[in-house]
């Protein structure tokens, strides 16, 4: 039996809208079904960071109500993965407390902290060589050819993130306000999309700007830029076509040229949800410039990403890379860096 | 005698920077010279908007000061004009309380409450039928036939603000994102610009998002971006290009069609001091989009403006025409809505 089977492992997904945490089994060198519980709580970011005490005290109890549950069966957790927003930047206090502390409380042997691209490339394609997109409020691109990470975009809604939900959203907004100004560019059915949402145009920046969510309250939008689109309107048929160009260009950086059969592509995100407005562009951008790739469904999402790399480390049969920012790991053996 | 000649009047251009304040005799139906005071507090704007009160504190003891000096002559100011940016969406206070209070404080028998833009229009063409772009942080547009006014963008950096400092630094430090990552249309002159000012990328987000000067942070590069384009680099000169064009947008969609003469187009704000790169396309895209209008420098600015709209109050000689957001007119039998 491959080492680490039949032990229990922990995945954890955490991010804007709050923690999820899953316990399974390791079985033939996978996990098999996770017991899943899920908090609405974001865990805190300050000034130093993702919060580490405020991740551990939730998600320490959601472990253990999963053991009580009869999950991992008095067993113990061999292996944590965790996948965060912001961790590549804002996981510091997570690198130096967490190993520590889960190794005290859980008696685990490895841990791994992963940007949440990661744990979505992970849960996508599992550790087949490739390129997940991540096309949500946001968008990021992550690939590999399973020596090295790239990461192409994800820089945030005022640097990049361009093709996502606060892009197209934003795109939109402005061609609408083109219109009700008179200038060249504008739409007047996004307009009159844009007044259905918001109400009168002038009363638009004051519904925005003051908002601390002002990337979400953007991609509100996209779904209207995507139906108007749908609908036939030039302008938001050329928005979503330039996304769809923004998204490939973030795809094609990281796709991954020389791997043993054609690397997988495969989109992730809520997004994609806007439908073919969207994938259609999308899928012939993809076609045309990365010919040698699949594009496959997503296997999972980003929590069972999660949970298939602490499955991976508790049978050491993990193949993506390690990497300082986007995977740290700590396994027996690992220096550690407080 | 023209009616206010000789009488004293009172400009304020109130903006993030602070709070100016000038004095000048009416002279032959136009202010003469001026004696000016600065304050570096900008005027507070709370959930109320623009702060009436703190306005008032400051405004009335620096034209006291202003009178102290000699200036005045011990006759009463008959006008006040304010232009204030926000003044459309968060003047509501100062419309509602500067009216009483200045006439109060003061004696004055005409007000003038305008939108910067407007201000800036007046000090650039007086009371000549045109448009006039300011750009700086932002952009906007504003014209007059003299029978209406006409704005286009203005919208903000989230919104709009086409072609405007934060439009172009931002656009400049994408392409820059663009190359670190090996995206397509990224620049590597502008990445070296962005390290050289930012340090390395992967801090870049980590010193705009936490700011609350966010359209500042990236306004700031737009001198390298102009710069990388003055040099060659072609992205950057695409950015510019661009920008010209949706400038020149703004510009085409408030200059009045039909006027006795030539309408004036006057090109105003501290973005214009990044020269030659971004004024040769402009100047082509205005010459070719509104080949009947003139483009002229700015006679002045939007605090020279603001005097010569109490001058033209005071005397009963006011052309420009009342607006309810961009030129708030408060004369003797004006009905108050308080």
């Amino acid at each position: 039996m491959t080492p680490g089977t039949g032990s229990w492992v922990v995945g954890v997904d955490s991010g804007g809208s709050g923690l999820r945490v899953a316990l399974a089994e390791v079985v033939a060198g996978g996990p098999g079904p996770a017991e899943t519980v899920v908090s609405r709580t974001p865990v805190r970011t300050g000034e130093a960071g993702i919060d580490a005490r405020h991740l551990l005290e939730q998600l320490l109890p959601m472990v253990r109500g999963l053991q009580d549950r009869g999950a991992g069966d008095g067993r113990p957790v061999t292996a944590v993965a965790v996948g965060a927003a912001g961790m590549a930047t804002l996981g510091g206090q997570l690198r130096a407390v967490l190993p520590g502390a889960l190794e005290e409380a859980l008696g685990i042997r490895g841990l791994a902290l992963a940007t949440d691209a990661v744990t979505a490339y992970a849960g996508a394609l599992g550790q087949r060589p490739g390129a997940v997109v991540a096309a949500g409020t946001g968008m990021v691109a992550v690939g590999t050819d399973l020596t090295e990470w790239r990461r192409a975009d994800g820089w945030g809604h005022l640097l990049g993130d361009c093709g996502g939900g606060a892009w197209l959203g934003r795109a939109g907004l402005t061609a609408a306000l083109r219109a009700h100004d008179g200038r060249r560019g504008g739409s007047t059915a996004l307009l009159a999309a844009a007044q259905t949402v918001f109400g009168p145009p002038a009363g638009l920046p004051g519904k925005l700007y003051p908002r601390t969510d002002r990337p979400a309250v953007l991609a509100s939008f996209a779904p209207e830029v995507a139906r108007c689109a749908a609908e036939g309107d030039p302008v938001a048929t050329g928005i979503v076509a330039e996304a769809a160009r923004r998204i490939a260009d973030a795809a094609e950086a990281v796709c991954p040229r020389e791997t043993d059969g054609p690397p997988d592509i495969a989109l992730t995100g809520g997004l994609l949800r806007i439908g073919d407005p969207l994938l259609v562009p999308l899928l012939a951008e993809l076609t045309d410039r990365l010919p040698q790739a699949r594009v496959v469904p997503p296997a999972g999402d980003p929590l069972s990403g999660a949970l298939s790399i602490a499955a991976s480390l508790a049978t050491g049969s993990l193949r993506l890379p390690g990497d300082p920012a986007m995977l740290h790991l700590v396994t027996p053996g690992t220096p550690r860096h407080d």
